[in-house]
């Protein structure tokens, strides 16, 4: 059967199904009970999530866990996270108890605005462009009334546009950098509609002006940044040093510790990237659990992260009068209405166990997953090593790979409680118990 | 009820379920309905996905489509993509097409080696740890043999250890800069152990030697980096400008404005970051579907996007002698083999769709993807605007969002094939078919 197909979009579920399976597949009937067995019963909900994308064959699941006993600006949170890796869950519930008992998380909303811009080229003056934008402005923003009267009436909208030569960088560059409030929605269509009729209401202008006659305008492009610098939040953890001594952890020794491997995060990135994906680990856990788009705030965070010429660590410490202060201020443009988030029934009740944030409650909770899991990384990395808990999560996910029965399992987990896991003495271990 | 709780792992599911719903939620039955109406009827299936993670309550769902018609080195594809975002596959689907009769993409690997270090701190004369390094270099491969025998048994271990003095960027801080081939696995498992044993190595060796009597050793750390900018595959496709006339399209101005585009992307970083995040949405969605680790490649491709010092675009573009050449460069470390990939049912199934690729193939696979995903972005962007595109896609999640009945569904379907879909517009049509 030939790998080339038209129309395939326009077939049914199962009409897609058959071609792929007979196409691909050398078992065809294994293959079709495969996606079926992951299909919903409920058949009116099945098909709200065949709806969210186009040619949905069946669902992917992700895990939806939990991780209980995060005090966050004196309140307490249970936080949703949708992830596959193993640790994550399990390192995020700790740092949470491990923070909870020295005064919990505390957070500050340091901005809340987006960015769009209109990408344009121009050849002519760059005076009589300048005054031309200045007198055209008004009219910009008049013509998207249609569009910003919703968004207004709750008080956020349009903040400003400029116009802002970039031709140094790039011959006949411009832009109509443009800044907008967009409360609790993520606003995304939002923004970029608003772009798109200043571009139209732009070159409508422009042609009009019989100053430009011998100038060329091109409109390339209008689109929202997902580089958000100025929608910014801060989540810090703060205590003694001596409130930091454990059984077997000296306090002072500890900190310095700590902070020696932020020092490096900061200085390298070859650990700075991974610093940082630790970080992203929780921060995108959540962000899936509650509908938002985790490319969009990945882009804008790693983006952030490079703002000062080579990549860096996202969070920071200081010791200082003997106060461990370890902090992280991260771009995070979210929304708690629109997307997802009314739509799939698991974001609603997401929604419902973090007690129904609006978007800046919900950049707070977020920016704090991402500090209680680098915590959770750094406290592993500069005592015991990533690998110990790392593959003490990952020894169920060893023994089901080699079908393991409840049995074995159990077994396996009491030898393993004192016995270091490798892939191979997880295998030696289940090979001899089952000799 | 208080929201702290300890031993919430050791519940069980249900357990952990009466917990939440006593505790935050309202409607405790429908809470705990919602829940349930996600889990698997299979039952040793869904104990499956529960062990994947800690404190796993249910489901998520991802909607797990298909991209068919990629032509890729000769060699026909069709790509699954797990993701939420609506317009992402149905790009995807177009611009294979397009690159399809164009003479599809081509790729090439251009290095597979990963990267892991131990950051530690040395006070003490320089030329005295170089001398012992070199000296040690050897034994700190040997003890690594029970780690790396199996490894290099299909042809990949480690390549190379260094020495590097870091200490103009942080007093005292040195590091074992380490590069490892891990073949079809990801690696991290393999290097993290790899580095943890060269570090106990090497403190061993130091304390042993009399020479560092009034030194102080300190290993801070031993982790892979995500950043592997050596890990890298190329994606590109070609044609004469000639060949990108279509409909309503004129060849050399819609080639000469996609470039400049692209060129704008390079110079100015708020739109980089977008422009890239669109690349990502084709990248994640394959990483997803094959089981692969998505914070780990955002991390590491972001990173190599800011290398140059300010944040640049991915793909670059080149119009000579009349011939229109687009391309990805970015680094992608993956795994066919360990993880999720043997164990998820749907991974599994994408592996056999894709044609049970090595990591090679499906690095090039996966920047297929993201450069594909990048051309429908920019082509769209340049031409009709995106919203136009996106929102159709869109409309679905609104008429869901309305509660449309099927009936309504397929009159707004026709309405908005000739009319402009807004939230707004959606809501209007809606409420006069049903007044």
């Amino acid at each position: 059967m030939t790998k080339k197909i038209s129309g395939f979009s326009k077939l049914s579920k199962i009409q897609k199904i058959d071609w792929l399976t007979d196409t691909y597949f050398s078992g065809k009937e294994a293959a079709t009970q495969v996606l079926k067995t992951y299909w919903n019963t409920d058949k009116k909900l099945q098909q709200l999530h065949d709806e969210f994308i186009e040619n949905t064959l069946t669902n992917y699941y992700l895990p939806l866990g939990v991780a209980p006993n995060f005090l966050i600006n004196g309140k307490h949170y249970t936080i949703p996270m949708a992830i596959e890796e193993s640790s994550v869950v399990a390192a995020a519930s700790k740092a949470a108890k491990y923070w909870g008992e020295r005064g919990g998380f505390k957070t500050t909303i340091l901005g809340t605005t987006k960015i769009g811009q209109v990408h344009f080229t121009y050849t002519g003056d760059k005076t009589s462009l300048q005054s031309f934008f200045t007198a055209t402005k008004a009219t910009l923003i008049k013509d998207a009334k249609h569009l910003t009267a919703n968004m207004e009436k709750r008080g956020g909208g349009i903040i400003d546009i400029q116009l802002v030569d970039k031709t140094e960088s790039l011959e006949n560059y411009y832009q109509l950098h443009c800044e907008f409030e967009t409360l609790d929605a993520m606003g995304a269509n939002f923004i970029n509609s608003c772009l798109e009729q200043f571009a139209k209401s732009f070159e409508r202008e422009f042609n009009a002006d019989i100053r430009f006659r011998e100038s060329e305008l091109c409109i390339i492009m209008s689109i929202l940044s997902n580089y958000v610098p100025n929608c910014l939040v801060r989540a810090e953890v703060s205590c003694s040093v001596n409130q930091l001594t454990e059984k077997n952890i000296d306090g002072k020794e500890f900190a310095a510790k700590f902070a020696q491997a932020i020092a490096i995060a900061e200085v390298e990135p070859y650990r700075a990237v991974t610093h940082n994906k630790g970080i992203m680990n929780g921060i995108d856990a959540v962000v899936l659990a509650t509908g938002n788009d985790f490319r969009a705030v990945e882009a804008g965070v790693h983006a952030f992260a490079s703002k000062e010429g080579s990549y860096q660590s996202l969070t920071h410490v200081t010791i200082e009068n003997d106060i461990f202060t370890f902090w992280i201020d991260i771009p995070l443009a979210l929304g708690t209405v629109g997307g997802l988030t009314k739509l799939h029934p698991l974001v609603k009740w997401s929604f419902e166990l973090l007690q129904q944030p609006n978007a800046k409650e919900l950049m707070q909770i977020i920016a704090v997953a991402g500090l209680a899991q680098n915590f959770a990384a750094i406290k592993s990395l500069t005592t015991t090593g990533i690998q110990q808990g790392h593959m003490k999560m990952h020894l169920m996910n060893i023994l089901n790979q080699l079908d393991a029965n409840p049995s074995e399992k159990e077994q396996a987990t009491t030898h393993f409680k004192t016995h270091p896991v490798t892939h191979s003495a997880v295998v030696s271990f289940v090979n001899k118990i089952r000799s």
